[in-house]
C-alpha cells in the first residue's frame, strides 16, 4: 500500500478547490506527518484548543499524545467510553479498564480518552459538531508531531436494502445528490472538497471481518445528510411534506447510486482527512433498513449488540496493526 | 401583542415552501397549541423519541409534560443542568434544586430537566444535532397537548463589534450571506425556510435587560454558520486559506447587514418554531469581540460570568409572565 494520497477530480460546484501540498512521496518508509493547512498557526505563541480544554501553554501534547497511531471517534461519549474501556482489555495494556480517564473533563463539549496508542474521542451529532473536533484534533495531533495515523469514524446508521446488524464500511462518502464531495463555506463563500477515503484501509477492514464471527460487512457508499429526518426522507419527523411513496423512490434512487447507509458525519470526516494527509476509514453499523421503516425499534440489548460491531472490527485491524495477531 | 404569526416573504432560493397551517386567529385568548406538520404522526400507533429515549407507549407524556409554559435550550448539558437548577431557586419551587433528574437517563445523546412550567435541554453543536433535537422536542409538546409555550435558545456566541460578555438578543437570524433564511434538504432537494423570529418576545427581553443589573443587552442580527472555524472567518483552524484582512473584510459586510454575533444554531432553530406556531427567542451571551481575535482567551470564571447572563435574562422573563415580578 503506497503512502501516496490520491488526488481524486472532484464534481464541479460553485467554486473546486486545489488541495496543495499533499505528500508526494511514494516511498512507504517515509514518516507521514499530521499535516495543518494554515500558515498562521505556527506564528501563534499559544494555541488553545477551546473545545477539547486544553492548549499548547498547559499541556506538553507531545508527551500526552506523541505516541498515537489510531484515533477512532464517534457520536457518543458513553459510547467512545466503552470502546475505550473495550481495546485497553483487547490490547491487553496494564491497569483497570474501568478507570480510564477523560482528558478532556475540563469541558463537556467531547470526551477523550487516550488507551495506549489509541485515542477514542466522542464528536456528537451532525457535520458541525464533528467539524469543530476534527480541526481541533488535527491541531493536536500536528501539536503533537504524531506521524503515520489511521483514523476511524465507528458510528450508526440507516441501511439502505440491508438487514439491520449490518456493517457498512464506507467506500464513497456523498451527499444529498450523491455526489462523493463535501461543500464547506469560507467566509460566505462555498468551496468544494473530495471526499474519497483511503481504499488501502477499506480492504483491510473488509479482510478483518472475514476473520471475524458475527461481524456481517459490506464495502458500500455511505450518504451524510444535515438533519435525521426530512433529509433523511423519515416519514415520522415533527415535519414531513412528502408521501411514502416518495420516500421509497428517493431511497431507491441512493440505492442505485450505490448507497448503502445514512448518517450525519462522514462527508466532512473524509473531506479533512484527505486534506490533511490522514488516512481514514468511516465504519458505521445500520440499525434498521429504511425500506421498511423509520424508527429505529429494536430492543436495547440487540442495539448493544450492533453497535459492538464496528468496535469488533476496528479493534481487529488495530491488533493485526501492531502484530497481535498474525 | 396577537397570537397571529406573521407570514415573511423569504427569499427565492432554489424552492420556496408555502408555509401552510399556522394559526390565522387574531384572537389572544384562543389557546395556542403545538402543531406538527405532518400527517403520518396520528396514523402511528406508537411514537419512539429515539434520541430522548422516551415513547408515546412508555411514557405518559400528557401527565410528564402538559404544563410546560416554557423550553430553554442550550448546546452544553452541563450549563442547562446549572440553569435548570438556577431556575428552580428562582422560582422558589419546593425540594432540593441540586436534586434535578436527567429525563433523557437512557441516551447521553441530549439531557433533559423539567422545572416547574419550565423545561431545559441540551442540543449539542450545530444545525443538524439542534435539529434532531428540535422535532422530538415539538412532537413531545404536540403529544403531551402543551400550548402557548415560548420557546428560548441560550447560547454563546462570537461578537461581532461588540465588547466581550454583551447578551444579543436576536431579531434574524441570518445565514453565511445575511439572509433570513434557512435551507433545508428534503429528498435531495433544498427548500427554504425563513427565520423570523417574535418580535414581542424580543421586545419584552431587552425590556428585562434594563431591570437587571451587569446584563448588557441589544437587539442584532445573528449568523449562523455551520462550522466555528472557516465558516467564521477564523484564522486558528486546522485550515484556513484566507488572509487577516480578507477576514475582517468578511466580518465588516456582516456587521453592515446588521450582524452582531455568529453561532452555529439560531437559523433551524428559528425556522422549524415557526413553522409549528412557536413563539421564540435566541439568547446569546458574546465570549470575545470577533475583530479583536480568534481564541477564547478569558479566564474561566469570566467565561462562567458571561454565560449566566442569558440565564439571568431569561429567568427574569419567566418570572415576569407569572407574575412573580410585577
Amino acid at each position: 500500500m503506497s503512502t501516496m494520497e490520491k488526488h481524486g477530480s472532484s464534481s464541479s460546484s460553485n467554486c473546486t478547490e486545489t488541495i496543495r501540498g499533499l505528500p508526494e512521496h511514494g516511498k512507504s518508509d517515509l514518516k507521514q506527518h499530521v499535516q495543518v493547512k494554515n500558515p498562521y498557526l505556527q506564528t501563534m505563541e499559544e494555541d488553545i484548543l477551546y473545545h477539547f480544554s486544553l492548549s499548547t501553554k498547559t499541556h506538553n501534547l507531545p508527551e500526552m499524545f506523541g505516541d498515537i497511531k489510531f484515533v477512532c471517534v464517534g457520536g457518543s461519549a458513553n459510547r467512545m467510553k466503552a470502546f475505550a474501556q473495550f481495546i485497553h482489555q483487547e490490547l491487553q495494556l496494564p491497569g483497570n479498564p474501568e478507570e480510564v480517564k477523560d482528558i478532556c473533563e475540563g469541558t463537556d463539549r467531547y470526551c477523550m480518552y487516550k488507551v495506549g496508542p489509541v485515542l477514542s474521542i466522542s464528536h456528537g451529532m451532525g457535520v458541525p459538531s464533528i467539524s469543530i473536533m476534527l480541526h481541533e484534533l488535527i491541531k493536536l495531533l500536528h501539536h503533537a508531531h504524531c506521524h503515520d495515523v489511521v483514523l476511524f469514524r465507528l458510528g450508526t446508521s440507516g441501511g439502505v436494502g440491508l438487514p439491520p446488524g449490518t456493517v457498512v464500511i464506507t467506500d464513497k462518502a456523498v451527499d444529498y445528490s450523491f455526489r462523493p464531495q463535501f461543500e464547506q463555506v469560507v467566509l460566505g463563500k462555498v468551496i468544494t472538497r473530495s471526499t474519497e477515503l483511503d481504499e488501502g484501509v477499506a480492504s483491510e477492514l473488509l479482510q478483518c471481518s472475514l476473520e471475524l464471527q458475527n461481524v456481517p460487512s459490506v464495502i458500500g457508499n455511505t450518504m451524510c445528510t444535515h438533519d435525521f429526518y426530512e433529509g433523511q426522507g423519515r416519514l415520522d419527523g415533527a415535519l414531513c411534506s412528502f408521501s411514502h411513496e416518495e420516500k421509497l423512490e428517493y431511497l431507491r434512487k441512493a440505492y442505485e447510486a450505490g448507497v448503502r447507509n445514512i448518517e450525519m458525519e462522514s462527508t466532512v470526516f473524509a473531506a479533512m482527512c484527505r486534506v490533511c494527509g490522514l488516512k481514514a476509514a468511516v465504519i458505521c453499523v445500520t440499525l434498521l433498513n429504511r425500506f421498511e421503516g423509520d424508527q429505529i425499534t429494536s430492543s436495547h440489548d440487540v442495539l448493544v449488540d450492533y453497535q459492538q460491531r464496528p468496535q469488533v472490527l476496528v479493534s481487529h485491524f488495530i491488533k493485526k496493526r501492531l502484530g497481535h495477531i498474525v
